[in-house]
């Protein structure tokens, strides 16, 4: 793509667009020149219409659409989670603000264009342009905005249950910054808005170090120091812990808090021996009494330090892809300390587990059916799915085609999920803003957003699925409760 | 020195130390084992002495020592500017904050001890210990220190003049953050905390967008933004020129600003052209009727503006290596718009150059003699010498003998220069931490310390010897006031 001519016929200097208050609309337009051109801008210009209408152009930023590599072609399917292909594609992907650019002759420069709808916009027709100045010269593309009746409510309100999990230690490796250091606060705020616009649901803390099977490139910390005393009582540090989650309800990211984990790869713990101020691991399979021991010292001080904070309703403990034996097993010790605690689950679905766990997350390829859904629902209890370096289709890799990421929220919509979860929000390679490869995982299975907090096509295209969860949500709503009989029905058919 | 046994004859396991209230002591200690250790830590215990005399464990911190790339073997002489090495060879510098690390059997891994004397710390001899604690058990080594009754001023009130060049979108590059975001300021204000500890009195400044060769790894940018009108007038944007003044201020860097410059290589000026919204470069020669109009037009704002801001008295103009008949005319140019404006210089020496300028920094191959430098004291000008990829030695190259870096103070003191001018703070290569090779200078040049606010070798000793500069004229002073008649009759002769 980045040296074709764009298809003539698939090009227009035009753009039209419907959407209801509130909602982000996404366009993408492409900048070609047969010759070299430097000094690229870009302007936006106000949205206008009859009445007074007034979108200001505060509400259209154009990014630039910039280039990472990917180990498959463009929609590829010819693989699963353990082939691996030695090869290497640009795709277009990350987004990133910008005040000029050069385009060289003969290539072709993506520009994502986004009108952010204020929730308080008039309904009614809006036009406007956008100019690409270049050389003392310009080239105007318009605007055909129809902004409906109907409000699309700030992503904090939104119903659909978002799971991208997240590793700040990975933003400060990244950086080179002092994990937890002022510093690293500041650049994590940025980080997770993104997240937080898209309606991020779910908090991803650790309780135990490097939880899974220490193959991302940067490992997750644990945010609960575990330190053994010389009498063999347990203190815990909570202080990361707290410092996180503060973080991030302070970016709108507040509704839910998963605590990983019980069941860590190996069953593998770490703590501080305060005898000789060295780290020590060791194994703690479920089911044995040195599990049972040292996870009720700590769910105890867990719970009460979640109580004082006002935390507890909200929080998960949380398991990850595990037998159901060893499930099992870790449920009955939670369940044992108190039948209070939320748990949730992702992996393979079993029936068995449906019944015990609070919130569910089966792979998108479980087969789970919609009945199953309904049956959690109706107990109150929450069910998410996932998509990871399995299936190929659909997918979030930078070489999916965009609209899958869109299309992930009409499943959920259409099946009865709660929502969608997905590993990971960041779990950046070593040159993640260039190189979206992981020598263990197709291209950007691991991360949908760039350092910086810069957004991805990728990310746009599933925020835009979650929106339309939201829309389709909204709109049976007001359906269900129609004063006309017929769309009730229809409602209730649906 | 990396896998060397240090040797037994060299290696003792005391340290004893001299130094001023307020002084900062160093001392390496190396940590070698046969076998692999895991988990070494090192922890420092107060210095305490009879009396009640205290100097709290807050005091002493421990630093890893990081080896990084070089192009030259230890002490290598046998270069100059042009000539390059294609080798590699490990060399000790960068120093890195530590909670704990592993030594592979047979390396040795060298760790640097700061001891920060307080201004307010009691004269006498206090003794104290360094514990190396690992697999369980513990090396001691004993400390001992002779604080006399002698005060070094904090840093702030040192009256030796540092002129580390800084550019600061090196920070923001090296970290990935837009130049001048809140988070760029936050790891800025870091950065330059050592060249405040250090004395740091000069505020590098730019008024022209990449004034030199283009061949920095991260180009400067300019903080005072030119942009001509439709009708040919100027407007100059000052706002990330006052951030950065601002910046280095609170970090308490506030005796000096440096402006560059007028001379700029190829007299290459950019400005925003309002017509076009296009950035311009042209090319102003000193000496001709664009250079003095757009020069004065420019000179007659930032006078404006840095008398507002009562920041015109302690600003200079600053021209860098450039040949005298360009260098003279630029400055008729400045003097001719106001005699009151101050002017730096750093290259060659040229004694007709001498009269005219306010601030002279040669480099230390000009065979300056201390009798011009008094006639320049005694006019009430600065001057300061300056090393760069010339000479090989003395100099800063991260394979230079450390103590080099202390004999730089000692020779400004001895000359009588007031200070020292190196090029650069902080021009980082690629990866700063890893690799101190530049394609064109010797390793180190360009940079004095790592990204984190991190400290060297190389940094500290120069540190040392500025320390010892301020020692000197504190001593002097004393002496030529002293009631003595023989001590002011050798001061004298001094």
């Amino acid at each position: 793509m980045r040296c074709e001519l764009p298809g003539a016929e698939r090009c227009k200097g035009s753009w039209e667009g419907t959407g209801w208050r509130g909602e982000r609309m996404n366009i993408q337009l492409l900048v070609w020149s047969a010759d070299t051109i430097r000094q690229i801008r870009v302007a936006a210009g106000n949205l206008t219409g009859t009445g007074g209408l007034l979108i200001g152009n505060g509400s259209v930023t154009p990014k630039l659409v910039r280039y990472v590599i990917s180990d498959h072609p463009y929609d590829d399917v010819g693989f699963d989670c353990g082939s691996h292909s030695g090869d290497a594609w640009l795709m277009p992907d990350r987004l990133e603000d910008f005040d000029r650019f050069d385009l060289p002759g003969r290539t072709v420069r993506p520009v994502w264009i986004t009108i952010d709808i204020p929730g308080d916009a008039k309904p009614g027709t809006y036009t406007g342009k956008i100019t690409i100045l270049h050389a003392g010269t310009r080239d105007t593309l318009s605007l055909r905005l129809e902004v409906l009746d109907q409000v699309l409510p700030p992503p904090g309100d939104w119903q659909f249950r978002l799971d991208l999990w997240q590793n700040p230690w990975v933003v400060a490796e990244h950086y080179g910054v002092i994990p937890w250091s002022e510093e690293h606060l500041l650049l994590l705020k940025k980080h997770l808005r993104p997240y937080a616009e898209a309606g991020g649901t779910y908090i991803t803390t650790y309780a135990v170090y490097s939880p899974w099977a220490d193959n991302s490139y940067t490992l997750e910390g644990t945010m609960i120091e575990w330190s053994r005393n010389g009498d063999g009582s347990w203190d815990f540090d909570f202080s990361v812990f707290d410092t996180y989650v503060r973080l991030c309800n302070e970016v709108g990211i507040d509704r839910a808090i998963t605590v990983y984990t019980p069941v860590p790869w190996g069953h593998r713990f770490r703590y501080l021996d305060r005898n000789t101020g060295e780290y020590v691991y060791e194994t703690w399979d479920p089911g044995t009494t040195e599990f049972e021991k040292n996870w009720t010292a700590f769910m105890d001080r867990l719970k009460q330090h979640l109580d004082s904070l006002g935390w507890f309703g909200k929080t998960y403990l949380g398991i990850n892809e595990n037998p159901l034996d060893i499930t099992l097993s870790a449920i009955q010790t939670i369940r044992r300390h108190s039948p209070l605690w939320k748990i949730t689950y992702a992996g393979n679905w079993h029936p068995e587990l449906s019944e015990l766990v609070n919130d569910y997350s089966p792979i998108i390829s479980a087969g789970v059916s919609k009945q199953e859904l309904e049956q959690r629902s109706s107990r109150g209890s929450t069910s998410t799915y996932y998509v990871c370096c399995h299936p190929p289709k659909p997918n979030n890799f930078v070489f999916s085609p965009p609209a899958e990421g869109r299309f992930l929220g009409w499943y959920a919509a259409a099946m009865g999920f709660d929502g969608f979860l997905r590993w990971a929000y960041d779990a950046w390679p070593g040159d993640p803003d260039r190189d979206a490869r992981h020598t263990l995982w197709p291209a950007g299975d691991c991360y949908l957003v760039y350092p910086g907090g810069n957004s991805s096509i990728r990310f746009e295209k599933l925020r835009e699925g979650i929106a339309d969860f939201e829309k389709i949500r909204i709109l049976r709503e007001k359906a269900a409760g129609s004063g006309d009989g017929k769309v009730r029905t229809l409602e209730a058919e649906l």
